[in-house]
């Protein structure tokens, strides 16, 4: 099989990260995954939501947005018609992941927010933005060391994400629009840096899926991931 | 380990599956998982969303309501604040999972709209949504049948759901809310009745999860569903 | 004239109440009359709306629900639209009711939500949840004062209600769904256990009504809710 | 028993009734009665709502809204928060009201839409709409026929409302808000010109009523009913 | 070219100004510029918005509304569908508008809301807004310095505005509704007595414009502002 | 008068406009103007609003957004709270100054939607939205023209904006966010490229401003105005 992008099955594709893009926010990341490109942008707030008051923790959390014609058919803006359940799936996903990478007690007192932006979609959105704005949490934490408002770092693991699916029967590495479009099969992987699962969601879009190909996924997905975090680090310079 | 309940590590929460529970529906089911009860009805619809025309498929989808005291602490009603992201992420689940298990093709020109609602929760109401709209799908789908609407029986196997954790360190079936509150591991499976997976959704809520631990859990899903299965052709007297 | 569920003109339908059908609520009462399903909840909270405070006297407030397919023709959730006129019409006059029989100022501090969801509707949906929301509100009273948070019962007298009206010319008491539909006058009566009026609201779906059909309706009512208050005791077993 | 507007028990306010106050509207009438102004207009289109169409009728509505300042404490405009409950329930009873009236066969293919403004209010807004908005739906209604768009007249009878209550025990006629802030009871009465019952809602605020109290009421509703339709007719010059 | 209300280029439409007009209000004036009706309501709140607050300034704010039948077809409530954005644009241009005239350091500690509701459109609903909500704002500040709330007047000068366009070649004052539908160029003018500007809103509907033709609109506008604080101050009675 | 940026007063700042930013839109452009960056993307859509139907013209129109961490200060998403007045009274500005380079005769049958969202906001977002949407929406007219779609290119004339101000008593061009703060008086100026005046909005943020002062500013934005469509021009290639 040759991938549409002639990439091989377990090949990323070409991953921009950089640090530093926007002169406001307390973090900052721009992701580039192909022709996928999101914006990630921390932003930290020294009051935790109501319900983590009290609990010695800190929080982290997402919001996830897209340009109206980051995609092919233009989209209406959400906010002239609220936001989709999709939107709201993915920023929980994405604050989940990131918060497995933390030791949120050092937060105590702070909450991170991160926002993801997607300036142009080719699949692999939601997976861009836990890779980019993970790079934009680790920077607002240093910023929060920095000023010594936290005493350790809170960054416990690098967290990456990847989608891998089984297309034409065959399992391949980070999914851009088309292929994803005709993927049998459809997994997104959430890990650490020591390759610890966070999380994982699997989809059969046609027909099922069994254990044993939901191992060659898993496969693909480590070294993806292992490929993520070495970007993620090199981009913040560690 | 003793579980809350006091049951086996594999044992499922007792289950009640009650058929023709509302008078107006064409076609709707009761289930019990323990304290969690949702009311699952099918409507049939003789038109399809849009973007479902031509394509020479009709369409199943679902949404989940929960009453206000359906839980501890009093929810406010969504009819006043509007859907929140975990309602959009639980029915578009129980749409995929319920469509998981059905070829469209034969439902072509026909929407079967199934809604769940939560009487009671402690734990489990998108599995039990699953499960429990799976046999409410099923009777829709025996009622066009019947009328002659449709040329064969558009089920291509039965779907059901569980969710499994890690408590205490040890794998379990079928977690109840106290259980679920404290699991260090959260999956929710969905597989069709020979065994093929048509969702995985797993979460680490502290710490991180891996191949091993994810493994146990499939294996205690198997078992589950299995049984779930047989119990929803069992109410079905089939 | 015959009934179309063979009725007498002053017969009610068949009602069944049950107490505590909801293992997390301060009270509740699931109430069926005739194929009307009701489920009532009472929610105590020791706060009070900001306008009722300082005045000496604590709330009771109701709200209302319909399950999408409680109806014949499913319904659209509310969750999606917005609350529709008819819902804040009928919780407003469900909240009015309840408060009719209470003495507020023994529940000073304190506020009770009424929560009247409907499972299955065949007319009649506004007055079942007045007397069944009632039952559930008698319940969480005696909470109260079981955990000495009131002094005494608040309960001034008993609350139910129904509906009459003047079907093909002849008055009855207690409309279905289908002589709601074809009632000439329709009036919803609310009283006390003593036969005091707390709320009556009659109106001519096609033509007027004088006087005297009024007296008429009014003592079918007073048969129906004499007989609802005794099934309401009986119910709670005092 | 003095009351606060030195009237008898028995009195309307002054009620002032101007016609053809709006440029635009195909009928308009400002209603006074005493503090209390609201301005009607009346709009026809020549489209019914979709659940009326194929009835061979045709159809009456109302909506009601109120200025910021029409109260003494200014109320938030509705345009900002969404209609309340309140306003739902009184453009219901309105529009019930205004219906009551016609033959609403003859507007086959017409519906009028009778806005409700009130530009101050001091108690019995909802009585003054529908006595200034059945005006200002009678104008519309000589504007079809003039125009030849219909073919008779549709108005069967004047319609008209009043407020009766009682207030320190003695039953009085046309609350002002001062009286209905301290009514006991208060009931809305709606009736066409020849006495016969449209609407009646009564309301205990504390205690309850009883049969013979409602009578009184009713005595005083005739009498105020029959005065107002007096008053429609002159200022319509009929 | 004759205007098609037969007035002089120069000349504004018959002003009509009427102080006190609301029983509730702190401050009210009705305005009608011809057949243009906009009753304006002052409201003091001892509260300012969070952003004011610790600023040493009090603030005054707008709102704008206008009634469904107050325009020749009929508009939708917004209190149905939400405010327009014409709605915000126009609200915002008020409040600055009126701002402009006053010393805000004086209100310390005070809000006032100027409610600006349109009863009947024919053009320039806008300017009168501004005119009359003058005039309610002066008296409120009236109030405030009565009761010793304030030391001193906060108006600093008065303020009024005034549209002028070009239509068919020629710069004509104060357009109304068919005049504006037919302007080339449409400009707001806001200034205070002292003829100093506070707000300059030009638009070229079709083409372009000069600086030429903008300076004849001017002119034309100090004009028509000069008369408009006349006729503000003999409402006034000053 | 030392300009922040060091600036002359009649000195823009640093334009950076950069075409076909985005691989799915039918025209694109990315402006930086200074530390203000905006992205704008055509959409050509082969329907026209309703009202615009049988009037023999196409139509434009833009959306504005900025993204929630574009500022000092995080903004709340407006897909959350819905679109704030601010939002809307510039997006409606964008799009009657968009208009106003054009001959929308040409464009009978399509519309043209400019979205403009702020990356990063420094001062000048709506102007800066006019600017580079008018060269997205230059290059959506190449491509209609390209695939003959309409006969001749409805672009009239070029059209730029940008703002002028009194700054510390002095006329300077071009404000960023610390000279718009501290600008008594600020104006924004849209015009052609030939000078034509198609909007300008002046507000003096304290005090006023005169005939004099307007005159300096619109000698400022005229230069600016000329080097924008220069720049423009330069960036297509033309």
């Amino acid at each position: 099989m040759i991938r549409p992008s002639d990439r091989m099955p377990d090949e990323l594709r070409k991953i921009e990260l950089e640090i530093n893009v926007n002169k406001h926010a307390e973090g900052s990341c721009s992701i580039k995954c192909g022709d996928t490109h999101v914006i990630c942008t921390a932003t930290i707030e020294d009051k935790v939501p109501k319900w983590i008051k009290d609990t010695g923790e800190g929080w982290v959390t997402a919001e996830y947005g897209m340009l109206p014609r980051s995609t092919d058919i233009r989209m209406d803006r959400e906010s002239k018609k609220g936001q989709a359940g999709r939107t709201h799936e993915i920023q929980r996903l994405i604050g989940r992941a990131l918060r497995g990478g933390m030791d949120l007690r050092i937060l105590d007192g702070f909450q991170i927010k991160i926002d993801c932006d997607v300036i142009q979609a080719d699949g692999g959105t939601r997976t861009a933005s836990i890779t980019g704005g993970f790079v934009a949490l680790y920077l607002a934490c240093q910023k929060l060391l920095k000023e010594e408002k936290i005493a350790k770092n809170p960054v416990k693991a690098f967290v990456a994400a990847v989608s891998c699916g089984i297309v034409q029967g065959e399992p391949v590495l980070d999914l851009d629009y088309v292929e994803d479009s005709n993927a049998g099969t459809d997994a997104n992987f959430v890990m650490d840096e020591n390759g610890g699962l966070i999380e994982i969601q699997g989809t059969a879009e046609h027909g099922t899926f069994d254990k044993e190909q939901l191992s060659q996924l898993m496969v693909l997905a480590e070294k993806g991931i292992k490929e993520l975090v070495a970007l993620q680090k090199k981009a913040l310079g560690i």
